[in-house]
């Protein structure tokens, strides 16, 4: 649809007055709806292109799909809005008749609980319970030479942050190999992800065990939950780590990384999975 | 409560197998569950503290707090978790009689709609509609010498980032002097701005005429849309803004600047606002 970036007139001006007026161009945010069963679950505010993906990697993240054959068809609403066109921006899901739809309250607001303790454990045991991919007895071993090449290789990918500035990108690396699999790019860090995650799915390689998913920015908990919840048993962030990112990863034997840039980089959990590090 | 940032062993691994075990610090991430009346609005994954701000702040973004009198009272809910410990992370606020209630679909999903024709016109639309202050009619102006000032400004004031690499920041810097107004991290960038405009709000300070809004980030339209809600006019981003963000801003005649860096700054929209820039 060709609606990745756009371009608008901005004035470029430098602290000693000079002035140019000239062309950018900019990274498109719209809303997305995903609805299942024509039921609304939630508007994400993402790049358009990959939406099937980026809806069906939600679901992943969310406990609700975990094969190819859960997700029967997706298609974009087919009416139309008050001038007549198609936004493309509401996507419904039509699940397999075998998977169980997304509990109303799912959306955003998923840690939400009647206690008054909701805190970082509940979070974490929440993901425990909808996990149905393992990733403790992942067997994958890398070096850390391999780590360190890949926050380029992701950005030798990133075709519409070289123009725009302004997205963030996940990607997937095979972990024998260190070869990219699949790269995406978003406004929102989680849709990058999602959209990772959705492509997999659709591809019939859940769970993504030997795998490792490269992120531009930082590793958030929502990051650690969707590494988890596609069975990828490494997370590597070229920023820092949240506490709770670090205990989720913890708790579920993920290899969290930080800190990937130049010629070193940080092992928060499950150091074992980098071969040759020598303790001093 | 201390909880801003923790301390856990890392492995540093270098590309030639070199490897130090050591402490290192994270930022904390934890749930925060916004109630209002006692009922469950939304939960934001967060860095704890000035959590009042960000829950008032969270509403004046959402059309339902415009001034200080309109907050009654903010307490952290009084029960306890399994262990018997009050975790913190229920706040639960009672809003003045004259002011209505959130509507239940609030939350994280305003932008949806029963229409099929969901798209960021809609989007921009709702924010008209909900904001109680204007801000096209703005009349500050400010040189680009002193907008270029507030990165550095704004960096100077992150102490928590500087501990971790881990955190968003978000400053109110008054437009006639060029001086901080107030400074808020948190590992969400709009919690952080959620809470430099709570912190206003409880103040007595909306609108925030005059004011310049600095964020350590990127510009989306949920950014935007804070500003707009709260009466800044002016939003100015240390990386790049997305289209809705620049639309949403061209809407409502908010002045918007991008990679705002070393000696120049782009303005996408009221480059109007800027003194002293002269076109070539």
């Amino acid at each position: 649809m060709g609606r990745i970036t756009t371009r608008r007139p901005v004035t470029r001006i430098r602290g000693d007055g000079h002035t140019v007026r000239r062309p950018d161009t900019l990274a498109v945010e719209e809303p997305l709806e995903i609805r299942v069963g024509g039921r609304s679950l939630v508007v994400t505010m993402r790049t358009p292109g990959h939406d099937v993906e980026l809806a069906a990697g939600f679901l992943v993240s969310e406990g609700v799909l975990t094969g190819a054959d859960d997700l029967l068809t997706a298609r974009y609403c087919a009416g139309a809005d008050a001038d007549g066109a198609n936004s493309y921006n509401v996507l419904d899901l039509a699940l397999a008749p075998h998977v169980a739809p997304p509990a109303p309250e799912l959306a955003r607001s998923f840690t939400t609980t009647s206690a008054c303790g909701v805190c970082g454990k509940d979070s974490i045991d929440a993901i425990g319970t909808r996990s149905s991919f393992g990733v403790a007895d992942d067997p994958l071993t890398v070096t850390a030479t391999m780590l360190l090449r890949l926050p380029d290789r992701l950005r030798d990918h990133q075709n519409v942050f070289d123009k725009t500035g302004g997205l963030h990108a996940a990607a997937l690396f095979d972990g024998a190999t260190g070869e990219p699999v699949v790269v995406r790019e978003d406004v929102g860090r989680h849709n990058a992800v999602d959209k990772v995650v959705g492509w997999a799915l659709t591809q019939g390689l859940l769970p993504l065990r030997g795998h490792i998913l490269q992120v531009s920015g930082r590793a958030s908990f929502e990051l650690v939950q969707k590494a988890v919840m596609a069975g990828i048993p490494m997370l590597s962030a070229v920023s820092a780590p949240s506490s709770l990112a670090a205990d989720l990863a913890d708790e579920s034997g993920l290899t969290l990384l930080g800190f990937v840039r130049g010629d070193s980089l940080v092992a928060y959990t499950r150091e074992d999975r980098i071969d040759g590090a020598a303790p001093v």
